[in-house]
């Protein structure tokens, strides 16, 4: 699905770039000052910001791995959209019995794996609050379009018609009642990506932990020249700046990591992921009209 | 569902503000005595509190990954309950054959969905201790109000209500026999979500870790001006505050994570939730009654 | 179900009494040597403990964590008891079509649920190595009684009778061939959650990580008193005994915290968390004579 | 299950008795150079080994968590597959309609309970790389024992005759069609089990993972004397031995649980589990039989 | 399934090679002008790289962490698709009545489990992203294969062929309708897997946290001749070597650990774990011509 890109180092380090400066500044002018000015002794043992930098990685572990864990349990719902798309394609196309090969069940058929298509796309737009029906002409019959505007939360009202369109086959004969169950089950499983995307989205990570990291460790840059000037002098400028670039982007990242649905270039490639599940789709009703490579997936650089 | 609002910064350090001011007077006094009195070196090296200050931050990693294990396994389960709600729902309307759209069917369909919206709020209430009915006469019948009075579990009375309107759309052939069983499963996984916010609610966090955690905090605490005063002298006031505020907001952080029901202000948002759940409950039943945005969360902040 | 109460600091502090008088005298006895006796150095450097202190904090935490999970799984798998019982009780109640409301389902509703209350009952007790089946003459019949008396494992043994009676219902046509392998997967649940207690139980933490990492703590205790000894004084003998009594302490509540069903006072609240189960199933029932708390679980602390 | 025995002492350092011998005679040497013979300083500062103590103490940290993880889910393995032969037991006895009590549904019955307790011998003894079929004779019959010799993977063979027979009893009317669906998944949960089992079995921690921490380890005890010979001169030798058996203790532990199915000591004890589910199997058949217990698990240390 | 086999200590080291010489020649330039030209003091305090060393110490355990989470998820997910495998072939050898021995129910299950083999083995090349339907030509008709070319995602596929077949059997009558339910639960499960090894192949490690770690290491090691090299002169030279052998030798184990699928010697061994499947699958069926030992994985070390 996805291709390793190479990430341009300017937009690497571009989200730490303001802090740089001032912190290059900053160290700077301490510099200057003990070297060229100043004859009292400002230099403190290293030990004091040493014992804040323990603290602080131990907090930047917790949180990069509750950061992690948000963003790879996102990428764990979006395979799991992926199987139970195929799956319930699977179940449509061969619960039908062969004997009913006419144009109804077909139709029906193509109903349901087009609307489980739009509803892959209606999903990762929603989540990244998106008009969610854009697009889905396609896929969609007019009438239903206009039936999904009404609603609040469109991808929970596509299930629905899934859901109606399985009783209606239950009543046509096109599958038995043990069939409907089956499909149910995955429609279940669907609602329950849906639900965990949602989670995800909307629980923000506790702030006042963000918070006091954050302090923590503007704390520990202040009292960083202090603690090397002595052994370094004008070298400390550099090494300043290399070691609070580290753990600033690594605070960065989680920053970025934990919330996986924001429509930033590091986000879930929810679009490319449809995408693929479209493709497959499609390949499985012998439907000739693959979709080209999503064009706008493009400024989404993988994490 | 939540939006990010900001934290105000007095509500963030209100919470050891007491703490922070006998911290501020301890290490005050130990600056004036060494500075201005005494002759007699009272300093100690600072590895004496570093290697109690790195047993701390391991025991304060350990119980923040346990409370913030409590707190997300909450978010999970209300969002399980957010999904089975919607697969409830969706079940008893498109399971309920077409043919069947008179007045009854409809009646009992409406029945079982208002109450599954009761339910989520009288479970949030309870989890709050507070009464679990209050309000529900919005959605539930006068004489079923009545009788779920009679127990002390009512979200768990709910259900076995919702089972009994089972049991008689099967005897009035509403649904089919698997129908049920599915339906049922369905809310066997809302009792399961029910018993865990349970167990998260009532099981305390081992006690003695917390105390243990908390004594050697203060030992820390109370050594640390010691450590930093040949160095610092008057600057090592604001130095101690300002780690020792780091380490106690980390420590109440962490109390208040791990129990996520407790009514406070930093609670799993389950008002809000319940909201959400009858907003797209409504809307699948084309009900146009919806409920406003509820007012009583705006004192809430998310966490 | 449980409050939070007090823990005496007696009780806390009980548990390391012995090695902390020890570790007194230890420490004063060297203190005693220091400064009055002794005019060779005894003193080592800070650092040769402090590295044996970093160790054995990681594997402290290594060892609460273990620790830790298997308590919280034991809590996990007695809350699924609790959610399993309501949902087995929901079931017979519902599953059994309301035109039988004759003697013979009822006795059978009866009978299945009050053997469930004894059935969680009599898990906490063969838990606890007591006799399973005392007290349960409240709930079970004298000729059900008497044929328990024949299994090793009673809890096991009560499951089959569930099994049994479930054979009985469908032969007598009060549940369908569904509802019977519905019922059926919850007593598996049962039967899961039943093994999962007796695996936390029977299988010891690997003891020879026990015994390295109090040998490791026993060498950085009698190692401490050298290492604080010369910027101390007298006063190296409370700080000794405070470091001790922390890691102490944390090895302790480890220990206690991974044998959950131990029959001390900071168990799992089997009795309690039955007692719940009870009083919800007898409402369900409609049964007045709820049982009042109950008083053999007072002596237990929650922890 | 299993009694906490004694671990000997003489067990427990067994294991690194030659590389204590070797650490002994290596800081002899060095204590004995420095003290009588060398005038020149050998020592290093103790900030160097204590970096590579740091980062041996957080690989050893992933090692042990990895190792027991390994260890923790082979005895969970185990535990389900207790959880399930006595649900397979229960769904045996219990689904078969009592009025079959003739003599064909009973063999039926012993053949199916029979073949469960062979299959989890079968299972130990295939994964310690013995011959699966030895002692089966008393479960199986003559006819039964000569079909399983065919294959490689007995314990696979021995779940399809399960089915077979399930189908059997199907064919002949003694269970319905959905009870051998539930029967059957009983059968996918031991078939998972068994493959959980083998995938720990085959697969080798990362050996070079393992390769590195040794070396690293090494290179710390070889620089850990001349880092304390300063302070503590003959005295250095004990230090270092016993430091040293306290990092090759906790790697050879971590060597030792990561491979819970080895044929060791410490081995997961399947033989005295075998004889547990044995015991309750037959005891539901109302079998007086009984298993005495286990002799060759006597050896067998419990971890 | 697998055997330890040695790793040469040429192939864990020949990763490293052109990293270890270029530091063996920078560690032994600064050595040399530290003791032969200059006066000037250029070391360091040990302190500066050692903060350093704690922070990256932590990286690396988090890294290693996920990576051997993603390596062990896809050996998991291995062992899943062994034991489905055989759940399908005991399912379809069971499932079919034993009165439809004829020679078509015959051809049906041969062809279902022959499709199964060859799925293991599509799977494993399309991970690999070779040609996936390459030496399939033993297990599947011509007509199949034709079918198969003109899929991009040939695994798919072959489960929706599964699929057709099983609507055929249903048809004919050879299983009824619960089995055909049955059996594609286990289509399903195969579904998850395959979806589950495309996720761990497609999504990459967030690439800015290696990016940091690696630079970080980078300056760790720059710094680190400087602080060493006044207690050790030209000792320092292996002295540096070997510790950069450690963090750069752990670095590249996560780096190959995380992708499990790249077709490099230390990957998930699939082409052994199908061959396993198709030993047992032919077993079962009693079909005498087992797969020779694939010569092909020789190759690959086991990690």
């Amino acid at each position: 699905m996805l291709l390793k890109k190479n990430i341009p180092i300017g937009y690497v380090f571009g989200k730490v770039k303001v802090e740089l400066v001032i912190i290059l500044l900053y160290s700077l002018a301490i510099a200057v000052i003990h070297e060229w000015f100043l004859e009292v002794p400002i230099s403190i043992p290293l030990a004091v910001p040493a014992v804040l930098g323990t603290v602080i990685s131990l907090l930047l572990g917790f949180r990069s791995n509750q950061a992690y864990d948000r963003w790879w349990e996102a990428r764990q719902v979006w395979g799991a959209i992926v199987n139970d798309s195929r799956t319930l394609a699977r179940q449509v196309l061969n619960f039908t019995g062969s004997q009913y090969e006419e144009d109804d069940v077909h139709i029906w058929r193509q109903r349901m794996i087009r609307r489980q298509i739009a509803w892959c796309y209606a999903l990762g737009q929603s989540l990244r609050r998106l008009n969610p029906t854009i697009g889905l002409e396609k896929y969609l019959s007019r009438k239903e379009m206009e039936y999904l505007t009404r609603f609040n939360n469109v991808p929970m009202a596509m299930l629905d018609q899934h859901g109606k369109d399985l009783r209606r086959a239950l009543e046509e004969g096109y599958i038995n009642r043990y069939q409907q169950m089956e499909i149910d089950k995955t429609l279940t499983r669907l609602c329950d990506a849906m639900g965990k995307c949602e989670r995800i989205k909307n629980t923000v990570f506790p702030s006042t932990y963000s918070l006091y990291i954050h302090f923590s460790l503007l704390l520990f840059i202040a009292m960083l020249p202090f603690g090397v000037i002595d052994y370094f002098g004008f070298l400390e400028v550099p090494l300043v700046v290399a070691i609070s670039a580290s753990f600033l982007l690594i605070e960065k990242m989680a920053i970025h990591l934990q919330d996986p649905f924001e429509n930033k270039p590091t986000d879930t490639p929810m679009t490319a992921i449809a995408g693929t599940i479209e493709k497959d789709l499609k390949q499985l009703m012998h439907d000739q009209d693959l979709p080209e490579d999503k064009r706008q997936e493009k400024y989404y650089y993988i994490m």
